[in-house]
């Protein structure tokens, strides 16, 4: 068997001049992954006929899908449709199902009255197959020619990712005999990248041909994942599946593949145990909100100079409203006083960013938000507000719970997003050994 | 003068299974248009030997600049640097500055004993010039070969930017005779991208050859950008100052180039007034910083569904201490009524979504953050917690000061990131349009 090669074309100036973060590839290879299909090649082209021309022919020359984003939308910038038209040779007619769903996206959802360059959204050429977009008004164009497929969606992430979902990823393993691949990842904190290296070194070396080893430090963690390939296909059923565990509830047979990965990842799960956080590919906060879920506890923060982030991490996590009662972002000394209870006294004596201050807002949010647990951050992010004695990057952080509170120093020195970042993950992984640590 | 153009090679795995996110090529690209080079081809291959060897190839053959980032680390499938050896013929040598540097980072910022595995990321190929690494111990690397300057930089994006800043766009600029690219962009909002283009075809048709309008849609805006391209070199000093008005200011002589993308963006502000947020290239959120401190008004939010993303937004603008105070996430009800005031009736009689809510919200954080203007949200934000009565999306929004509170409703209908994204960016819009109505 093959392997399956596809390649992604992502189109636009905006991707080009910078304007514009390339989310969409990432999510597209992701999924492509977890049905065996290796993305061996992602490319970018501007708003330019010839680019976007040799992008197809050479794409076309390494890999067997293409998949294509942007240029679909309604303005004079947009030359994707013309230029598929012209390369697959045909004429442009009308899709009678994607001018109903314009008509209906701008009559029931938009409200608004529908303009001529609208109804033209509804053109394709003939020589694809039309792929509806149940998100917006821009159908997908899937082509074939000499045993490629070549598919063009919009590069709008949702509009995309529904089409993919819906259409093209269940089209694409019914019509190749896929490979099996697997990955397995942890996270760890709390060592760096060259020494958690170095500490399983032993084993790294001793993995077997099939399986790869990476490292993906981010954020001052590193995760670490273990990719299987193998040439067995995957029964439809367990690729829907999609994990070794209902696998074997299912009582389908686990390929050797499978029993690998799940050995090496065993072994390695036991080497890094003093640093790991999570043993899935899950974040940070979503591990926390498990813990939290597990012992039937609350969380609450009060936050100066992550201003509201760590809320959003760990309100963006589904079904967090069951532990996570809320925030207190206070970003002035006064709404410290008033809204934590912070003694002035206290601000006065050692300033904002002290271990004092950064207890008492524990001890203020567990009260005021009446939670087990709290977690408060107080900081210099920059690039203005240093001093010499509390330079940017200098921050507080504490957890704690009505019996015990931990204050901690850190000192970040990057620039003020990044700060930000460092100070949330510290802050909720110093939550994540508390609660281990405590008695429940 | 021939157009300068430059390709990105990004270098691993992680960014083709989609584990990570590339926003290194953003970043580099924002910076060469700046300096008017061109980035025509943007490439991601993974940590496989042939793979980066063709890519090399291929790109060399299509750019005079050539930026490679990643595979730089200390660990086993970091393969970047011996590849790139033999690319360029040579041997490996231990660089003494870059040494020194790895030493100086362990002992002084780490405080960690050093090994092996670390000492080897100061070798390099002798085929390059060694650019140091201020920020981590990888080393960066300049090769030319036949006239192309192919430059390896870390994928640790505060470690690329350092290098690009402080030593590769200097000594680009002086080794490439540039053209000079301006872009001017204005931020709209209320409007969808398809009737803004019918509202300005006229104008975009009749716009000179040299310069191009690109329609960037995003979070429920649009931003339009005009680009300018002409041979014109621009003078080092103006390229500095980096704007036409300090060009004007400090007497410089304003290219024709400079004069015609400003008149040509005057027409364009003036067509689209109704709908425009800035007219400069700032995020909504620096928008509204700069109408508050302008006004010398301070702001607070009291955020239920977007869960401290909208203090986040406005918290990442460095000098938001001065305009904005703090928030109260109010997660549970609970907290809406201790924290903010909301009524235990009003919840009770119209729940936690609901105008009457809001509203009281707003009022709570105008006292409790003691604010002249306040922001409210609460909303459903998926996947669960739909009810037939407020389905998935639905949204109330409210912004205020002590004299009128205005409140609406909104109907989004994406997955629960975007739709949070959604509320805060219509949240933000709503507070603006308040203000600039406001008397002050």
């Amino acid at each position: 068997m093959n392997k399956v090669v596809a390649s992604i074309i992502t189109i636009g100036d905006e991707l080009l001049i910078g304007q514009v973060i390339d989310t969409n590839s990432a999510w597209m290879a992701q999924e492509l992954n977890k049905y065996g299909i290796w993305v061996a090649h992602r490319v970018a082209v501007g708003d330019v006929w010839e680019d976007i021309w040799q992008a197809l022919d050479e794409e076309s020359r390494r890999s067997s899908i293409i998949l294509i984003t942007g240029g679909l939308g309604p303005t004079a910038d947009d030359i994707t449709k013309p230029l598929l038209n012209k390369y697959f040779g045909g004429k442009m007619i009308v899709d009678q199902k994607a001018l109903d769903n314009v008509r209906w996206i701008f009559e029931r959802v938009l409200k608004r009255p529908m303009i001529d360059r609208n109804l033209r959204q509804a053109e394709v050429p003939d020589s694809c197959t039309v792929i509806q977009n149940k998100r917006g008004t821009a159908p997908g164009m899937w082509f074939e020619r000499e045993g490629r497929i070549f598919v063009s969606m919009p590069g709008v992430p949702h509009e995309m990712k529904g089409m993919m979902a819906d259409d093209i990823l269940p089209t694409l393993r019914e019509r190749f005999q896929l490979p099996y691949i697997a990955h397995r990842t942890l996270l760890t904190a709390g060592i760096g990248e060259s020494f958690l290296a170095e500490h399983i070194k032993t084993f790294e070396e001793a993995l077997p041909a099939s399986i790869k080893l990476a490292y993906l430090p981010n954020y001052g963690m590193v995760r670490l994942r273990l990719t299987i390939r193998a040439e067995a296909p995957r029964i439809p059923a367990e690729a829907a599946a999609g994990s070794a565990i209902s696998d074997a509830a299912t009582q389908t047979p686990v390929t050797e593949a499978e029993t690998l990965i799940q050995q090496q990842f065993d072994t390695l799960r036991g080497l890094v145990t003093e640093w790991m956080v999570t043993d899935e590919d899950i974040s940070l906060q979503e591990a926390i909100g498990r813990l939290l879920k597990t012992h039937g506890k609350t969380l609450g923060t009060a936050e100066s100079c992550t201003g509201g982030y760590i809320a959003h991490l760990i309100t963006s996590i589904p079904g967090s409203s069951h532990y996570y009662k809320g925030s207190v972002v206070s970003y002035a000394n006064e709404v410290k006083t008033h809204c934590l209870g912070v003694s002035p006294d206290t601000l006065a004596a050692h300033g904002a960013v002290s271990e004092e201050t950064v207890r008492e807002m524990v001890r203020g949010a567990l009260a005021g938000l009446d939670t087990d647990y709290a977690i408060a951050t107080s900081g210099i992010m920059g690039p203005d507000g240093g001093t010499p004695d509390k330079p940017v990057g200098m921050v507080w952080i504490a957890v704690g719970n009505r019996q015990n509170i931990l204050a901690q120093k850190f000192s970040f020195r990057f620039d003020r997003l990044r700060n930000i970042e460092l100070t949330a993950t510290n802050a909720l992984n110093q939550l994540r050994k508390f609660i281990l640590s405590t008695p429940q």
